[in-house]
């Protein structure tokens, strides 16, 4: 689902930059002697990833930052350095934020709240008529000033900052998204399908899912929630 | 104004295609596994050149109908084969038009209303939830289902086909229109403000706009428009 | 020899094409103001991922269907959405047939006969003067109308439909195929001329290549098939 | 019909490299570690243009030799620096003609015989195995040893290198040289139906095109060859 | 030669950004996670183009500044929207300067001074260790700060800021310029060798190079400069 | 810091083309109509791919030579057959050498002197004026004739061969490099500072980097060079 999250990102954020909802009246990709919007894109993951296609195939001026010199130089190659890479710093996001037009966050930690890069200080820095995309809203979001809408009432301002934070933004390309998930999870249904308990066996990703089996609590998670005793899925799948 | 029009219009037509507003639930993109969007963008003129420059960007497939085998050649040498180029036969439109998920209309007459390539049958002939976005509304639109809309309220549905007119779409983006605008115009004020009218004498273009002078009706169309006589601009600005 | 023979598909699938050999008499790249040959492309490993480079390069529409996402992803990234990719689904490959002008077929299952995955009935539903070009037909091929052909005669019709099936392809471009292939043994050889046998011992590529030593069977498919008991090339290196 | 006959070129070319036919048994466009073909393409109007595209496409290294910098000018803008453009001095063929692997030669003069660009001895200093694929030999053929062939039997061997002199290569793919031609033809054949003498008398390009007319001739080509008077279509038209 | 020393301009001031010459340290093209070279260009003319296309080639930010709205659209149009494209306004020269690592300035009005687009207090407000590459110092320069150098001393500091200012940049590649000025002049000298004066009655081009001609004075520039009067080419040429 | 040396490579070597310094008087990427400079890179690695990439937005005419298949086979994905990629025969160096115009050597054996690949019989049979950047100074450089020389005076000539071996590449662009060494070992100071040493059991690139802990030598290279006996970091760390 970040793929299509990431790459619903700059359209939602071209909507954002639009006179009605509050924006600065800005066309994503400018004209011909007109400047492009620059977009800053927070993390060089899948979403983050993706939002740069996008955003430069819109023709803006694409700035993606990530704390990991692997993924920038995995972005670099990819693009061809038509995307400014931007290693993760200090003060870096706050001086990005300042001069950009649009902000996708898409800096996720798994299994976590999503980090508050984007202070409520930075925010009303930026510029009146600028917009944040918060792709992380499903964890929290990553700007302090972000909390959840949804896709009948999308946006909402602070500080003369457009925000975009709906939770659930592949809900909107329905179509796409269940093919999406369906290509991905068919194989495993294929392999439950053909092969039952054995497949939990021979692979790992299925077994990581298996949460209880056989009168046994198995996944670690939910019993350290529950603060229940478990049994490893390996043991339990022998018997 | 054509090209931040083209250049809008991928935008609007992939908001379109969401959900929310009676949309396939579509990505114009797709993801990798799952089929981009089919665009179809009628007239590779500069609204058609700047539509298909911004769908390609965002991944979509795209395919551009026009009437003239230059204007064809000339973006297949841009977009070097990554759009198909269909030349504009009997029922070429009808026939893509069935199979697209967007349809881009930028057909336009210079100072005539803009032919009637989509008809009312061919609209019902689309998928359900496929979208038009009519560039040419503002000189009537090329679908005979296309009526003016706003920016508050852009789209409506006609046969299950979201229909998107907005009459002034670059009002959206003011800023870029603005600077674009200015841009265009600003070179002929200079010169208004250097030479006075000599300014009319030395260029065309300049003339062409005259409409009145020394109490002589110019401009040949608004004097037909008036059932008046005309003077030539040239003949005015000699004396 | 996957890499040579996915890049000379397109190449003898453009010579299928022709009318001399029953093709629909079209140009793989088509030239602006008519549509280019849709191309299908059975597989996104090492063959399809060079075929696709080439049939892109000749101006064809190129869809990709493999069935697992990350071959997809991989082949999206490295074409940047110019190529389409589809999931691998019940009737994806029947349906995308229909509608296609070539069909590359490059699918293998490592040591075992290609899945046939274009059933005659499909190649019966396939448009008259369209082409298969099966690549894997040294495996048996992925259609069930496919059977080896040669360099002298590298084309039959079944169904209206023109089959190239040559047995050999890279045979055809022996110069660049003897070099591909030497470029890729050499650092063999000279690991074999440099250490004897210590080199299998190092190096579990070389090891998994010898069949029989020092009087014993090594080799566990050779000793299966002769119904022979086989000793483990680790044991038999050690004396 | 240039269009396609220079896109053409290059597959004819990569037939031609093969084996079978006598050539040098190369991959037009190599594999990762192995050289790609050398392919000179003499002239850079309409036919070399689209000889250069998709020669680029199949991977080959591709050089474009024109006497016109503004020829060259034109396609370095157009393909960015990937193809090699040189202008045609004294023994530049010769020169680029001894290292290349495929030559194809575009080059026309309007109304008269193909300059011999190619001389015989040129020809015996190429490498064994290497190609001449003579596209402008419906109008004599740019090499020296150039003669017409058929689709049915396309090439033959002088001094080692496989010729390709198909007098009508479009043929081959009737299909899309038909839609190709109607579309440049139609507009011409709709202005008649429509305005009937009329339409000569507003396009020169129509007008150009008459012979006879009310008793007259109005060709001067065709006068000429005739030896007989001619009167100017402006004349007979005005009548 | 405005191809060549735009060519050259990008390398020239790559050159400059190093810290031996009193440069900022900085390569122009960045690597993964740190910043490349904002570079701005004046003028979107033949120079300007190329040294955006190789500044671009080299991984830098691009800027281009005209006040030609088509100069705009055919850089925007060549590069895909890969480089930034401004409309020269009021202080746009100095804003962007003030932001940039490096500026090339190739504006020229033919036949006049460069004008002096860069002020010194513009200078002044540069970042020190940025570069000024100045190719129009051929006629007099585009900085108020700049004064020609050679290719033995080619840049000096002004503010902070290095200036290159080498009146002869194509000098340097001596051997391509050689080449690419016969490739020009070539063409001229032929229809001289070939038809003497004729050639100068059937070409504008020629005919504008003449200078005296039977006693008479023939080019009007020169006879202003020399207070003679002069007589017409094409009369001087009838007889 | 391969990264850096690797682009600097390419501008180094197109000064080095120039007069000036001796060379060959070359633009690298040539203009239309006059050749680009040949450019061989050996090695595909880190730095071989970066002077790949700016050397192809240069314009020139570049060629990879490696001796893993794989390398090649990444590169020329990575640039889509604009490179040649050449696997490393036993004349292959000697032979490209010879008609290079600009040599860039970036190969290196980790922890061992470059392998001298270019022997000084090379240098004498390459080009008068072509040129060598030898990337690989550091460790001892790939060509015979290689010394090591300084940013204040870089170049000297060997058999009229320009050869640039700064031994410390990236000094010259200092601003660059620091940011994209902090960027690099930022993570590894981070760690220590919260974990302590810790950090050094968690992480085994860390823990590779110590040489004495608790009086005890633990680099097994330090103490090889100095004849001493070493205990490995895992056990010294436990204690």
């Amino acid at each position: 689902m970040s793929e299509v999250a990431g790459r619903m990102a700059p359209q939602a954020g071209a909507r954002c930059l639009e006179k009605e909802v509050g924006g600065r009246g800005m066309l994503l990709g400018g004209v011909p002697g007109v400047a492009a919007a620059d977009v800053l894109i927070l993390g060089g993951g899948v979403a983050g990833t993706n939002a740069a296609l996008i955003a430069l195939g819109m023709g803006a001026q694409v700035t993606v930052v990530d704390r990991y010199p692997d993924a920038l130089r995995r972005i670099a190659a990819q693009f061809h350095n038509r995307v400014r890479t931007i290693f993760s710093a200090a003060d870096t996001v706050e001086t990005l934020c300042r001069r950009a037009d649009l902000v996708i966050g898409t800096v996720l930690i798994p299994g976590a709240a999503a980090p508050k890069l984007i202070s409520a200080e930075t925010v009303r820095a930026m510029k009146t008529g600028a917009a944040i995309v918060d792709v992380s809203i499903d964890q929290g979001g990553c700007a302090e000033t972000s909390r959840p809408t949804t896709h009948s009432r999308p946006t909402y301002i602070v500080d003369g900052v457009v925000h975009y934070c709906v939770a659930n933004m592949p809900g909107a390309v329905s179509r796409t998204s269940t093919f999406a998930l369906t290509n991905v999870t068919v194989p495993f249904v294929l392999a439950l399908a053909d092969k039952g308990l054995r497949a939990l066996t021979e692979d790992t990703h299925l077994r990581a899912g298996l949460n209880v089996h056989g009168g046994h609590l198995v996944h670690p998670a939910v019993a350290a929630a529950l603060g229940l005793a478990h049994v490893p899925a390996e043991q339990v799948l022998k018997n």
